[in-house]
């Protein structure tokens, strides 16, 4: 296959914006990943950080038709399309596909625990089957500490093996290096990108042959994760990923999605981007402050937002 | 509220039938729902042993919209309408409602681990002011085990303070026997109804002043387990409940949802009904043969089944 038309680099699970009464927000979600994109940041829409898996396939699909028709590019898409049910996952994952997503990012059904890989195995076949485009491209979720439902290597082998052209890579969010490793020793070079799961791992990502990483913290530090993904054979490349650590470490502090989303309020003036949906919580107030007091001590990208 | 109409005794997280390629069959659940509720066992359709977390919102409803037009009745009924996305679980929850379902089961949203109570009572909160129904009745779905998001007793007691009339009960499937004891007393009396997650705890449940339960093993031993629950005060309530235990405990050396369908496939002569959509995968031949074998020495309730 043409690996140029292969997906690298930095990406980010987008945040989803809602309106105070819950509704998913086209318009602030477009604003963002025009933000994004402008920061080099490819938009893994629908992630975990996305609260995907809090909208309904439908409500998914209408986000994905704005995206499109305000002009982002599919081949800097990567939408999260994996879903409990089979139907589910074949519906939205065909919707991207046709858009033109230059991947999808696929959680394996995470409502039953120890399920075997013969029916995980199963359950990408059936979608890559119904599908039925030679242009999809799906990048496994390996995530387990949220998932329950791990990706074992040797369910990415058995999976290669049947389907090397749609298996197109993971995104390892398990935090454990040695796997990470173990899949970069084992698939990359058969052409599976491997993205870390978070700029954590970025830099030894790359030095192992790895495709970039996707990361919740791309939401609001775009432009320095992007500028170590360019330039991470450069000589400063370990200091800049020690500078990287220590962002994230203040966003670690709080919960993850609620404190990505109370940043962006405060740095572009919008309180509307704040509002997560049930099962999550907003900050309170004290934690609000808390996170900005520490932000404001670093060189932190957000500024760089445009107040349109 | 008029607890005549409260949904009481065994009921049975019904298991849905596919075709061959993977589509619910309805005509196979209508068969398999008619010859349960001539059991006296009521249908908790869409339930984990349902593979209800297997099929999409649009193909749960359609399988309700068909239960109803073959006359089953809504008072019988309590489906699974809880989904990780609170957009699903209105939509699905308000079609029951209005088919008249005598009760909704519902899973806390099941993605994010490590939710608070507030975040799981903002979750109910909106599903219940969203669907706006004065009939709407809730069981809380306890099942820590799959879900991994627990529902504590703190956040029962705000939210029946909350919606006395909506929230109506729960299953309690911990298999922790201390917790739906602390359930019985400190919410039974205020009509709070307790449902064992199995028909283990029947007995043990209905002395407490439960409910009833909701049983896996109620698709295959529907008789038994309603006499047990019609008859628990009588002398040999003790040695029904060994003998449910130990046809129960056949089922429970295979991987349970795959042992009911091959049961149910084999006891009325067809074989459509052992098949299940991925993640899981049918009994082998072989373990097909085991369980069988092993049912055979039991009196066991399917030959009451009839060949239509």
């Amino acid at each position: 296959m043409n690996t140029d038309t292969r997906l690298r680099g930095v990406f980010s699970p987008v945040i989803t914006p809602f309106s105070a009464d819950l509704i998913p927000d086209a318009g602030r979600l477009v604003r963002h990943c025009r933000w994004l994109l402008s920061k080099e940041v490819g938009l893994a829409v629908f992630g975990t950080n996305s609260e995907a898996n809090s909208m309904s396939v439908t409500e998914k699909m209408v986000l994905l038709d704005a995206l499109v028709e305000a002009g982002v590019p599919g081949h800097r898409m990567m939408p999260g399309t994996g879903a409990c049910a089979l139907t589910d996952s074949v519906e939205l994952t065909r919707h991207a596909v046709r858009h033109g997503a230059g991947g999808v990012l696929m959680l394996p059904p995470f409502y039953y625990k120890a399920v075997s890989d013969d029916g995980l195995f199963a359950n990408y076949a059936e979608v890559i089957e119904r599908v039925a485009d030679q242009r999809l491209r799906i990048y496994l979720y390996h995530i387990p500490q949220v998932s329950n439902v791990p990706i074992t290597l040797a369910l990415i082998e058995r999976l290669l093996k049947a389907y090397p052209q749609a298996i197109a890579g993971i995104k390892d969010s398990s935090g454990d290096w040695e796997n990470t490793k173990a899949m970069l020793e084992r698939f990359q070079p058969q052409g599976f990108d491997v993205f870390a799961g978070s700029e954590t791992f970025l830099l030894a990502n790359m030095r192992g042959g790895g495709a970039g990483c996707i990361t919740a913290t791309g939401n609001v530090n775009p432009g320095p994760i992007a500028q170590l993904y360019r330039t991470w054979q450069q000589p400063d490349a370990d200091a800049q990923q020690q500078a990287l650590d220590r962002l994230r470490g203040i966003f670690q502090r709080f919960p993850m999605i609620p404190a990505l989303k109370a940043a962006i309020a405060d740095f572009c003036g919008d309180a509307g981007y704040a509002t997560v949906r049930p099962p999550l919580v907003a900050l309170s107030r004290h934690q609000s402050s808390e996170l900005l007091l520490a932000l404001k001590g670093q060189s932190f990208a957000m500024p760089g937002w445009e107040r349109n």
